[in-house]
């Protein structure tokens, strides 16, 4: 069985020694320091090994049973569920007035990711109860927040979010999710959703659904939509639970992965509705819930990346089997482990540069998070939203191929469902897909992003690339990581100008190379991190640090990113400027 | 559920456009003229449509099962065997002497394609079956040839091959089965046995197992490896069945995927067994399997991707989502197919392009192969020596991420089982393990493919390259497609010569670019074999040809994959050149 150690030590070098987050202005930050930050990674790691890690492959095998319209959980969830509702685990990061513990967002990252490495199913349960508090928090009445927020910060009551139908995701325009007005302000919500995560399941005493449907009247298409609160339990006046909604599981899917999480259709049969927000801007309030959904998304692909990572190394160093070429490491045994191989290594540093980069570039994306909403700084809401179909996109794709990479490296063990390497990759491969699928999150960052406000969050990213080359161009020992560093920025603006110019004569030409170009921005992004933690680390080490090893294991990491993995950022480049001639010119039909 | 249909159109292309088969002086190559070789592409591509495919989703849900000892494959399995057999599609490739059809091995590699497209789980008990009697037919005896050929050929006994044991499966210097010999000049076999392919079944009356074990007393490791046969039911001498033999199936391994092949714990408990060739050389004997093998497991990657993207295009088609960004397609639906977008387009043209350019290599080597053995020609046993890791692991690689790019195609409809997108990534992901994973195949390239015969065959390939791009270099409309070629080939020659440059000094140098290597390696191929389908389908639109769009089409993709994916070499060679430094820098306790 795999096993899980939280990275606790990466996860204060990169608030601490990278992001410096404790002298941070952002409200709230200062509280940050290495102790505090230290006792509660400490805490969420045992959780996370203790509790979460031991029933991964439980939810994985005996998934989640129907019955008599009843879901139930996998054995075990429950009693996971009410400890982590014990720690208060779910609401770090909610506003204490509604009983959350009032940690900023980059918190609730960190210790998001052990949780999510842990058991990426059973998380979905409380991560999509935050998504949905989140969004009445910023969209609802002061009655709703009242009526909803406290049950569920704390977990007593879960959340979920409905957008999919049968015969559309990804263009909700489409919809036929009705809801009636009523004479009492509510509505009566008739339709069903399909692929609604944690849609019904035996841990909470309520589930509060929030629903995208069309009043009848409004605007066609996407402009007609809006947002309801559905719940499956209705709430009396007092705020006990009343009645049984008119809403239903009709069945839950067989999936790929994630088993431990119930995947739902839904079937709303005029059930009671309350509009969240205003009438048909449904859209603009989901998007507060779709955005931080994403960067939760993201996260998983690093986290399932990390878990397997780590046994994959674990594996590695253990398993003996052939030689070292350049000369016998483990005389006394039958054979050397298998880390002594230079293509096993290659294997395990792309997995070890990938997981420690990602996770810079997402606490940095939370503590841009953190700017934006503690601090209202408008220049990191820009730049965040510009980043998150990165996040999204380029972690779940290389977080995929980073699992799928260590099941590698077990070689036929690798394929057994006994080892649970398996688990990872198949549970890992969702997130390249929900909340959006990876190629709609190109199309958002080079159709939309890219563009918004004149271009300047993009520019923004750039100047703030220049700047840091700038500042430590000089510096010694930074000048191998500056270099690549500028390369790749370099092919990201040239692919951007690219854009633009080709994009004036023919929207296609950017499109079609979207896809290359959200990963060209990871790549940068990455690239960015690591020069960063070579700093960081560089610093340390000029400082005399009392742990060089670290530091120097560090440098040589930030190198490997630099030459083995940023020369990627030419190849993106290319097939971008190859555009969109051999991508659209066969008919349908001849294909 | 997903549908498939034989591409015959594209595969009497390959073998009579491009390949020119039938002009060949191959022996039994001439028979192969387009209505001969058109009528059995026929025959097998309705077995594989009307038959295998039908009960691929089957074998995935229901699986093997074992019950005191016998393993039960899933409904439909044994009648579809039958239907095999009947058609004597097992043995088309046999020789005629023991029943087979003695056609070319390139009509063998063609029908496979079908039929593991249509149900690689299935088509393995045959596969393993044809590895085994091939190893016979190499170093059996005229005893064991006559006892065991005739049948193997029919597929009513099948065969298996045993290399791996828990503690080893690359490195078989580590094996600890045993072989004790007897008086009457038989073995008794003791040990066990795991990831045994096909291992135990109720689908033939016999299996043949070829076991490697060790004879007491001979050399340590890898050079005391003998080869046995070992029949499930002992054979009396006048062929009949006798006795059970003291081998069985301990259990059957829970897998991420291929659920209909039963892999089986062997246990050997002093079973009977025959050396096949010679004491010690049980290897050597193997390997004939192996690479045999190697080329049916790269050719799984192809087929996998071809059913792949063959649904991922029909739902392209087929669902409405969203519109066109220049201008309406579909005016009178409620939006446009999924097939108008640019970003789906880039995905499905990398499929596109990967499966007819796999389909075109691999057809080549199997030409080949025919060479090597029916003409007894050096140079081509040579070049497929060197190309047999290429064609296993970067088909291998390829063919899965293009399993996972069309179930992307999908949204989450790819992500639940229902639809079967699921099973062809599950499925596909075994073939960059089992023969040898992916990893060693790239060892086995650089480390000894490469320098093999004072590296004749890279340059015999290099100059094959060469000799192609020189004589169509004033072709008209070829330019195009030899100018990408030649810079691609001039990257795997950059990278062979670094390899030999600084391999010399240090062989991690080599051996941490061999995975690189080998995928530079494969682009060049298909790069080599775009430029030839782009020479034939423009030599066909000159002879006006009465189907122009199927070759203008040929000749967008051939476009697509130059400007596309050829650049890929570039970066490959960049890792390459970055050298062992950051692969090799740390400490194992420092990862």
């Amino acid at each position: 069985m795999p096993s899980y150690t939280a990275p606790s030590k990466d996860m204060q070098y990169v608030l601490h020694d990278v992001l410096n987050i404790a002298a941070s202005d952002i409200p709230g930050y200062g509280d940050l320091d290495r102790d505090f930050t230290a006792a509660i990674l400490d805490e969420a790691g045992k959780i996370a090994t203790e509790v979460l890690s031991p029933l991964n492959p439980v939810g994985d095998t005996v998934g989640c049973k129907m019955e008599n319209g009843v879901v139930y959980t996998p054995p075990g969830f429950k009693d996971a569920f009410a400890q982590m509702q014990a720690g208060g685990w779910p609401g770090i990061d909610m506003p204490e007035e509604f009983g959350g513990q009032g940690l900023p967002y980059v918190m609730g990252t960190a210790v998001g990711e052990y949780f999510s490495s842990a058991n990426q199913a059973f998380t979905m349960y409380q991560g999509l109860t935050h998504g949905a508090a989140s969004t009445i928090l910023a969209h609802g009445t002061a009655d709703q927040k009242a009526t909803y927020l406290p049950k569920m910060v704390a977990c007593d009551w879960t959340g979920t979010m409905n957008l999919t139908e049968p015969h559309c995701g990804t263009d909700l325009g489409l919809m036929r999710t009705r809801a009636e007005p009523q004479a009492d302000g509510s509505y009566k919500v008739t339709g069903q959703k399909i692929f609604i995560s944690a849609g019904e399941h035996d841990m909470a005493e309520n589930i509060v659904h929030l629903v995208l449907a069309k009043i009848p009247g409004g605007p066609e298409g996407i402009k007609g939509v809006s947002l309801f609160i559905v719940p499956k339990v209705l709430v009396n006046d007092d705020g006990s639970l009343g009645a049984r909604n008119a809403v239903s599981c009709g069945k839950i899917e067989e999936k790929m992965g994630i088993h431990g999480n119930a995947t739902c259709v839904m079937n709303y049969d005029g059930a009671t509705g309350y509009l969240l927000g205003e009438e048909h801007k449904g859209m603009r309030a989901m998007f507060t819930m779709m955005n931080e959904a994403r960067l939760g998304v993201g996260m998983q692909g690093l986290a399932q990346a990390e878990i397997a990572f780590q046994n994959a190394l674990a594996y590695a160093k253990d398993r003996l089997q052939g030689r070292d070429v350049t000369g016998v490491k483990n005389p006394d045994g039958p054979a050397d482990p298998l880390i002594v191989h230079p293509d096993i290594r290659r294997n395990l540093m792309e997995q070890k540069s990938f997981a420690e980069g990602a996770r810079a570039f997402l606490l940095w994306g939370a503590t841009l998070i953190d700017a934006a909403h503690r601090k209202g700084d408008a220049d990191a809401d820009g730049l965040i939203s510009l980043m998150t179909p990165v996040i999204k996109g380029f972690l779940t794709d290389k977080g995929f191929d980073m699992t799928v990479q260590a099941q590698q490296i077990y070689g036929g063990h690798g394929y057994i469902e006994e080892w649970g390497m398996s688990q990872f990759a198949r549970d890992a491969r969702i997130a390249m897909i929900y909340e959006g699928a990876n190629g709609v999150q190109a199309l958002d960052l080079v159709g939309r992003k890219l563009a918004q406000d004149g271009g300047k969050h993009v520019m923004a990213f750039f100047d703030l690339v220049k700047a840091f080359c700038k500042e430590n161009a000089e510096t010694e020992g930074m000048a191998e990581f500056i270099e690549p560093l500028k390369r790749a920025s370099k092919d990201l603006q040239t692919a951007a100008m690219y854009f633009m110019a080709e994009g004036m004569k023919n929207p296609n030409a950017a499109l079609a190379g979207s896809y290359d170009f959200m990963h060209l921005f990871g790549h940068v992004c990455l690239g960015l991190m690591w020069a960063k933690m070579a700093r960081a680390s560089n610093a340390a080490l000029a400082a005399g640090t009392d742990d060089p090893v670290f530091h120097q294991t560090k440098l040589v990491t930030a190198r490997f990113y630099m030459t083995r993995q940023l020369p990627m950022t030419a190849t993106h480049l290319a097939r971008i400027q190859a555009g969109a001639g051999a991508v659209m010119a066969l008919e349908a039909a001849n294909f």
